[in-house]
């Protein structure tokens, strides 16, 4: 099982906010550009893989929601289409356990409490990091992320305490294009 | 200089399309999101590299764009904003030679054209191409990939006379995230 967790600093927590309108919704084009990256393979779903997206902006956060590969049938590609999944996430009645609508799951979870539950190798990626053709990536790898300012300082360290940092170079890459790389080079390595 | 072609069978080659129908715009979706995967790099563009977009869909193929990173002082990263460049550049009055719009080119070139006139490598992105672990990538390499159904034969095979195929594995990828891959393995090996 291979895991992406998103830190999102202003992500909406509520669906109001419209499909044609995602970076003034936080940067939510940003997260819906990652479903694709974390979760399209070969027309299909990754069923080995999940996006956690834990959402920080107003009106409820934190909220953190759960694609999982093996529950869907299909990946939206395009940045509406993924809106429009996210929004019927937001508008269920969910509190603090994970409530299941339709295989995705969201809760009022931090981004510290999906550290504290994951049983998976927590990676956090870093430009500082040890570069990942140096990391021997063991099984069950969870890649956490920040958006486009980056993971806070102590969510970063929070996230340390179970995990490493790694570098996938010294250039600043899209978020959902840091996605695709540590798919391919898992599935490179065959992780 | 490194760069990408990409076939479009279906992309439109007028601006009547809407930014909330991309989809249905013969997948300009899929086009708009290759151009920050071909040309977004540490929050600016990459100026050594230039994205070929070949449009082949009504009402006047074919049609090609030239995205070249050294010109362009942003890039923009979601589907909206990419989908209003692209229709600027449609709405221009193109014909065989290239016509410059604020740093994009635009022309009534044909898929072969842009082969015949490349002075780069060329590498036709293809699921049954050596891996390219095993290919030393030359200088200027050139990467060609058709869209969500492929190259028609013809093109390959008239790509393939000027050039070699290469895979990035068994897997099928979405095109935007081939373009990430590439860019990440030539950021690697320094080309």
């Amino acid at each position: 099982m291979r895991s992406f967790l998103l830190y999102s600093r202003k992500g909406r927590t509520d669906s109001k906010f419209e499909e044609e309108k995602l970076v003034e919704a936080g940067r939510m084009d940003l997260v819906c550009r990652c479903i694709p990256a974390a979760l399209w393979i070969s027309h299909k779903a990754r069923d080995d893989t999940k996006l956690f997206v834990n959402l920080n902006g107003p009106p409820r956060a934190p909220t953190t929601i759960c694609f999982d590969g093996s529950k869907l049938v299909k990946v939206y590609v395009d940045e509406k289409m993924n809106a429009r999944w996210i929004k019927k996430l937001l508008e269920a009645k969910y509190g603090k356990d994970w409530l299941d609508v339709k295989g995705s799951l969201v809760a009022k979870k931090s981004f510290q409490d999906i550290i504290k539950e994951t049983k998976s190798n927590v990676y956090v990626l870093h430009e500082k990091g040890t570069p990942i053709e140096d990391v021997e990536l063991k099984e069950n790898p969870m890649f956490v992320m920040g958006d486009q300012i980056g993971l806070p300082g102590k969510e970063e360290g929070f996230a340390l305490r179970k995990g490493e940092k790694i570098s996938i170079g010294k250039n600043a890459y899209l978020v959902s294009n840091c996605i695709a790389n540590l798919n391919w080079v898992c599935d490179q390595r065959g992780i």
